[in-house]
């Protein structure tokens, strides 16, 4: 028999959204060479890294040159002093989580995607729609089959759970990429009680927690009673800490965690110690090094920067007569394509004029699903100066358009 | 319907063979706390990392704490700086590949691991006996049918390919882990024409080429003509450079391959674009000074260092009359477990009472397979000190045997 290629592959919709993003881009600034882009698409931070943390770095660096302080083979799971301070971190939110159930990877993007890997190949997903495109590409190569719930501005962009709703992994993402909306704790509560309810597993992203302010707005699922029966959490460094190019992330897996009476953090455990062999030591002390009081003030003044740029985008469109969400608590915000129900184009279209008259990237709504056709994504990571041109071309680009 | 977990976890044998091992060493210290420990177990490196790659790393630190240096999301396939490197290090070895083709990763361990999900599931794999456990664990989580190739002294641990073998995804690695048996080109091409004649795929794991100094060693399937048409070939800095606790190695998928019509290197390309983010800059700056003229002399000067500690291990077995092979363009000594066919034990009797005995801590072979049994395995990535002392525990271990 000839070796053959996993042919859920083909069932992909073409490229990954941001490779389309990226090969649309490059297409426009090979015919318009001289024209200046501003980059509001994926969702890339552009603050440097805190010294205290470069610092950390490169005493890692100086270390493993030593023989003394060569450090090889790491955990796989994770060094303890970094899932110690990461236990630390979440004893701030009032949640209690054992360094046993923390898993320390190269990233949530990793661990989001190989987490099917211990789940029965039949079971289904439930994500809600607009989403984060690799949840669904995942789960599409593996052969599951996917559900969706609609995100709309009737739910203000959260679907709550419904009585027969299908979906035995429930991907649930606040504060929400791409829609920048929150859940507070009773919507949580609402999902938890319907996963346990109903034997579903949450996987919930935690990626963007760092942005939130409200103190009803969790910050974990953990804090939600019952959570830990039904739920796993995936949490990042790329947005809080700017380790977008460092790699380092956490999934929590809490022991009490089972599934048809095995436990999934005993799995995963099994699925890390063999395909996976730990995170740099390096980027392991980078990411010690953002828990600490130092640490913590330097991550602090970069993230109310990017909640400054997005008051700046928020303000212009309500300026503009643009319907938008998020900005609040969140990095994205979320906007309609036009001023009006009248002018309001298709995702791409929108992006392809957007970038022609302006000069700007964002993220067309309908890369992120069905449910966000008509939308458009904008990230507050960009700079502060491009931020203020971005906002005063999109002024322009609006007032045409009326 | 409830979530269920993957039932082929269930399938596998015990906890992954490092971790068992790792168990008992443990459980030996509880009971022993006095007891000094040589650990000759898992294949882990003690040299420091070279200098020259400490300052890329610290470079690297310094530059992405500044706003023009700053470096967020890299390439899902690695920088092109890298891949260009590692294009150039294959032409030392006369094999053309273009950076295209070059997928740089956090280590060959996720590579081998993460590469199934390409293929279709019903594809089965075909490994040598004894094997790195790795391959083995992760078909079986794969729910993939697993097919054996004895390595045996006959056939000098080198099975060659038979009319009839089954196993639609092969996993050739060599030097081998853990017999430290190496292929010729005339052995690797017979199995480059079989993998065509029955439309086969190769997995080439050559994270030991670099122990290779006989010129009639290939240090890449790609030296072999047509196997940029079967094979794709990972590889790893960790045992070349040390790299085993910064993460990085590269798999290469010629564009040339493809099964069933598809490109397979497009298939990876896509995985890795969305279960994946890249690999650490600061490491990846690392790895790049590895092929530096300066980077190169001092990886050499690490690698002649456990040359010799292989042979010091191997002189040390044959005085005592121990049958082993490996330890030749090889970091491995794969040896019996006793000084004639009459006192061979065991390997997992020979492990504890070498640890009993000696404080040795090495492999037990039948951790690798059953065609293992027998067998133990010792790395020669100790430092000098400890390496010289073993051998002197050894001796003596071996004259009170007999």
């Amino acid at each position: 028999m000839a070796v053959r290629t996993n042919a859920h592959f083909q069932e992909l919709k073409g490229s990954y959204l941001f490779s389309e993003v990226g090969r649309r881009i490059a297409a426009f600034q090979e015919k318009n060479p001289d024209r200046d882009i501003i980059r509001m698409g994926i969702g890339d931070v552009t603050r440097p890294i805190p010294q205290v943390i470069v610092d950390a770095m490169k005493r890692a660096a100086d270390e493993v040159g030593t023989k003394e302080g060569f450090h090889g083979y790491g955990p796989e799971q994770g060094y303890l002093f970094l899932r110690e301070a990461v236990a630390g971190y979440y004893q701030g939110f009032g949640v209690t989580v054992p360094p046993e159930d923390i898993f320390i990877s190269d990233g949530a993007k990793s661990d989001l995607g190989n987490l099917g890997d211990i789940f029965d190949a039949e079971c289904s997903v439930l994500v809600t729609d607009p989403v984060y495109p690799a949840y669904v590409d995942s789960a599409v190569m593996s052969g599951r089959k996917v559900f969706y719930a609609a995100a709309t501005v009737e739910n203000g962009f959260l679907p709550l759970p419904e009585e027969g709703m299908q979906g035995d992994i429930i991907f649930l993402c606040s504060p929400n990429n791409p829609t920048g909306a929150v859940m507070t704790r009773e919507m949580l509560a609402q999902w938890v009680d319907f996963a346990r309810k109903n034997g579903r597993l949450i996987v919930f992203d935690a990626a963007y927690e760092c942005f939130i302010r409200d103190s009803g707005v969790p910050h974990s699922i953990f804090e939600i009673e019952g959570a830990r029966e039904c739920a796993m959490e995936i949490c990042s460094f790329s947005k809080k800490a700017g380790f977008t190019g460092l790699r380092c992330g956490y999934t929590v897996v809490p022991h009490e965690l089972m599934a048809g009476g095995i436990s999934v953090r005993d799995l995963w455990f099994r699925r890390q110690s063999t395909r996976f062999n730990g995170t740099s030591y390096i980027t392991q002390r980078a990411a010690e090094a953002v828990f600490t009081p130092e640490g913590e003030e330097a991550v602090e003044v970069n993230l109310e920067y990017y909640r400054e740029n997005a008051a700046i985008l928020s303000d212009m469109l309500t300026e503009c007569g643009v319907k938008h969400t998020g900005g609040k608590n969140a990095p994205y915000i979320w906007m309609q394509c036009g001023t009006s129900e009248e002018n309001v184009m298709d995702s791409w279209e929108f992006f392809d004029r957007l970038v022609e008259e302006t000069g700007i990237v964002g993220t067309p709504g309908s890369g992120f699903g069905k449910g966000g056709e008509g939308y458009f994504r904008l990230t507050a990571f960009s700079t502060r100066k491009n931020t203020v041109e971005a906002a005063e071309r999109m002024r322009r680009f609006f007032a045409a358009m009326k």
